[in-house]
């Protein structure tokens, strides 16, 4: 992809207010999420000609522009699977934005998660293509997230003798930058080790510390030229590059009948293609925002991506100090998806963003390079971004 | 989209049989589809990296790959909006191959609209979004495109007094072109303008030989670079340029509101978006193929297209010789939709293609541009594409 590279960047981020219950629609909570990026990157709903969504969004590009006086549009379109299509979206929108097919493109997720308010119909019901799955996984109980990745991870602790306590320190780094954070569902509201300990099982071999939270909730952002993003009124973080891997024989979430039931080889091909795109390694990279739907996640995740050997991501995390945002390798300094709330990787790139302009709220001094990771057990996909 | 420019070419076509009752799974014609635009093309299931699909269809890539033997993907996604998704797909594929994230490209549109069979729900049905429309227009029986598209079609005859009978010359070449499709729904079984002027009405103002019929079919079709195109075994139909468009105030099918009924101007803005970009004139164009889910579609797109003038569409369509492929814009010459069978577009630049290649039952001689324009009463997409 060395075609895009650099040649769009993020301008803008609008976040609308993380709850429990929105007291609106997805939709609305996307409009207003849609212009607070639009007032950060100082533009205007007229400016506006590209759109990207997710595939699960409740509402379309049609009704939003309509909603909200975007006038034309040259370029729609979106992708699926949830996490997954996070840093996709964004990939998307700088693929359109450098080949010229349009200029300002909006990204955005919004969910209601939570109080599910005005939610025709969840993903799950919605979706008429996921038989295969539910006829092999539901019909034992194998309904949910937790449910589906638990087996995955608990096969994890089998093959490499890991102890459920050993995730604890993921819960304990992500809640404190969480806490930090006043975008957070748990702003203000950290939690120790020692929480961890004590926090009640949910779906084996989850602790409820080890879930993030289904919240409600909406962000949003614009992409838009490296040229034009100078002229604007936010320091440009540039996208360096994206990637995006669905590897052979995936499942959504319940991949057990590939050769290794632990491996998540999409996360690893994300992770090669884009130091090999960028042109950089690890080392160079300042902060890094990982998928962690579930804390094991992040260990698994940093022995995909190389950073540690197989069976070895715990020791990388025991007691938190390497992960910390003085540490060698900063992981989700906003609190991402355990210590925010869920908005389904979105949340993980809009902080990637922040630490690149200097305005996190647990920020890296002096980061200049941010990889995202989201997608962990389906189809993933990744972006390195610059200052 | 210049950076685009004939980086990209379509080499493989595969159609799964036109028919009432496919008596297998759309996913299942999904793969016989792509296994022949695979053959077509001289590849093999492992070499593809891509995949661009529908919103609306009924599977996804994950479920196909893992079905077929397709390895790894490094791109992946879809768009919206049925029809208006067709050239959209192509354009997302060949500007994967443009940018280097992906090499060869699957995009296919697979539909049991006939049988309906193992069709859990209908795209309307799962829309979870369209509740606007819904609220507006289903309580007063507005439910069908016949009878959204039809009120559109009924102001445009108000406008220009335009009598119903003028639109039969659509059909009749439609059907004379698919009667010699083997392909065809339609073969060996063509009408005459006669023949529609005694058709019943359906939902006014459409008679029974306006609409294109619901059938069960698929087709698939291979994308990769240029270079790569000149070593398979196919003639390259190179993508010149593509283009999408979503205007102001657009509802999918129900744009009442905006300063006129009539005008289609996402078809207009598509139309001169690809002859900028391709540096070409309308009069550079050999052969069209157009939206034709109804028969007054057409003359209403070569007025969009300034092909014509406002409310002279039918002037250019009568006695249906100009549109015949001797004369001198071939049209449809497939059948199209109403001639062939409706694919949702995916037929229309399958022809295009066919037409590129020289081997269109119904060849236009020496064709060496042809336009593609899908979409015609919501978003819509449009390729141009070169011998």
């Amino acid at each position: 992809m060395e075609i895009l590279k650099d040649k769009a960047a993020v301008v803008g981020i609008g976040v609308h207010k993380f709850s429990k219950d929105s007291g609106i629609t997805e939709m609305e909570m996307a409009c207003l999420a849609i212009r607070s990026a639009l007032d950060d990157a100082g533009l205007t709903p007229d400016s506006i000609d590209g759109f990207v969504e997710y595939g699960e969004e409740c509402f379309d590009e049609v009704i939003i522009c309509r909603s909200m006086g975007i006038g034309n549009l040259t370029f729609h379109g979106d992708v699926r699977w949830d996490g997954g299509a996070a840093c996709s979206i964004v990939q998307r929108a700088a693929m359109a934005v450098a080949s010229g097919v349009a200029n300002n493109v909006v990204v955005v997720r919004s969910v209601n998660d939570s109080s599910l308010r005005r939610k025709k119909k969840t993903w799950g019901e919605i979706r008429p293509w996921e038989s295969i799955e539910d006829d092999w996984y539901n019909p034992y109980g194998l309904i949910t997230d937790s449910g589906r990745i638990g087996m995955t991870v608990r096969r994890y602790m089998h093959e490499y003798d890991i102890s459920g306590d050993a995730f604890g320190w993921v819960s304990e780094v992500l809640r404190e930058n969480g806490a930090k954070n006043p975008n957070s569902m748990f702003y203000e509201n950290s939690v120790t080790y020692n929480d961890y300990l004590t926090s009640k099982t949910t779906v084996d071999p989850f602790r409820e510390l080890d879930c993030s939270p289904a919240i409600d909730g909406a962000i949003a952002m614009i992409v838009t030229s490296a040229e034009r993003a100078k002229h604007l009124k936010q320091q440009p973080v540039y996208i360096v590059t994206g990637a995006q891997s669905i590897v052979a024989g995936t499942q959504f979430k319940t991949s057990y009948t590939r050769s290794s039931m632990t491996d998540i080889p999409a996360i690893g091909n994300v992770g090669r293609r884009l130091l090999e795109q960028a042109g950089v390694s690890m080392k160079d990279i300042d902060v890094l925002q990982l998928e962690d739907e579930f804390a094991p996640l992040v260990p698994m995740q940093l022995e995909e991506l190389g950073i540690c050997e197989r069976g070895e991501g715990v020791k990388f995390i025991e007691g938190g100090d390497r992960i910390r945002k003085e540490g060698e390798l900063p992981i989700n300094t906003s609190g991402g998806s355990i210590g925010e709330g869920n908005i389904h990787g979105m949340n993980h790139i809009a902080e990637a963003v922040r630490q690149l302009r200097g305005t996190s709220t647990a920020q890296v001094k002096d980061a200049e390079l941010a990889l995202v990771a989201t997608g962990a057990c389906g189809p993933a996909s990744g972006l390195i971004l610059r200052r």
